[in-house]
């Protein structure tokens, strides 16, 4: 059976076995899935940097910078967090430098915590991205980004998709609670997903920002098949 | 509307609002159902404590000491952390000191977090618990013990049945995604409990421990009224 241990939170992190194992890191709404976005749109890489600081610096070495906090884009960047900015050739053979509220600094801590290869990981590449971690076949660790630290629902029904995906139905042999949660919860979910999202805290959030166009992009499945992992400091196409 | 916020580990406390607020401190399996049965047996009080020293310490001040660590009675301790040894007069008018893997440090952690109240949660008396919070009414936190941090599924599976019933079935106005999730969780599991938790890990450790009585006893509802708070150091009957 595939071993798979799903983290609710960065701050419960420190708990999961990473040591040479793949780490895929979650910001569904919306960190991870324009990571993914823009490698699909012709992006030769995306770095993920904490602050804006440093991707201010990169933009003076020829990146284009994007980066929200709490959901608004941060002044003087070239574009915000949504993948819709990603499209249209804007970002063909570019380097983009993203800084979020919570999925960056995730990508992050699973490198430093000695992860194998740490994915982005997104609905809209769902089937490929659980191909190449069969095919790959070292345990996986699921780290969900929430929202500062809290956990949240997004993240968790990603993680419940991926789960069930990856264990092909067999998830009663798991030793790890959590990816027994949030199986059960996307088998609640699973049939209407966007509706059953309409209570969380950052679907409310993100529409009184009207970001409705994004969260409906970023839960569609399967839109393309380009896996995103991360090589060195850089996320790329690693299929 | 109750405000109610369910956090899934102790790793997670410090992100709630604690101060001013009542916490029900939830280790179904089974610190906090064993503080309920030993306050509800006639103990004139449960005297919580982090480490096997201090357990000692109070012994040669007429308490009976209790413990487990992981899943262990305590070598040289009066009692393990089954209920069913607080039973029979065992603890009748006696004080009992209990220390085990998670559960008794959660009650120092939310005391210190500044809690109003700090309240032992058990289904045996979980009807009483919820009518003693609606009528006190301030806000909730619910914190899971989990093991060692990491979140479990029968401490969750509690936060979502005493949520729904602070709620009265209208949990669509929450802004608290944990809660949304444990709701969910109940709802799947609340026809069966007992069977629901035979994939958890926690029923598994303590099966090979042969603690199945124990287990199936904790899961019972409503077998009294008595509540069970902090008062300045110890935990008494509080209704």
């Amino acid at each position: 059976m595939f071993e798979i241990e799903v983290v609710l939170s960065p701050a419960l992190l420190h708990l999961a076995e990473v040591k040479n194992r793949n780490v895929v890191v979650i910001d569904i709404l919306r960190a991870t899935s324009t990571i993914c976005t823009a490698i699909h749109e012709g992006a030769i890489a995306v770095r993920a940097v904490e602050s804006i600081d440093e991707a201010i610096i990169l933009k003076n070495h020829g990146y284009v910078i994007a980066g929200e906090r709490n959901g608004h884009k941060i002044e003087g960047f070239d574009m915000g967090n949504s993948p819709f900015e990603c499209m249209k050739g804007a970002l063909t053979n570019k380097k983009l430098a993203l800084t979020t509220t919570n999925g960056t600094k995730c990508i992050t801590a699973a490198m430093t915590a000695g992860a194998s290869n740490v994915i982005a990981g997104s609905f809209l590449n769902i089937d490929a991205t659980c191909e190449w971690l069969k095919t790959d076949g070292r345990p996986v660790v699921v780290l969900c980004a929430g929202w500062k630290d809290k956990v949240n629902l997004e993240d968790s029904l990603y993680a419940g998709a991926l789960a069930k995906k990856l264990l092909n139905n067999e998830p009663n042999a798991l030793d790890c609670d959590s990816t027994h949660m949030v199986l059960d919860l996307y088998e609640k979910a699973a049939s209407n997903i966007g509706e059953y999202l309409v209570k969380s805290s950052h679907y409310q959030r993100l529409s009184h920002l009207h970001h409705q166009e994004d969260m409906e992009y970023c839960l569609s499945e399967n839109i393309f098949t380009t896996v995103v992992g991360q090589k060195n400091v850089e996320m790329l196409k690693i299929n």
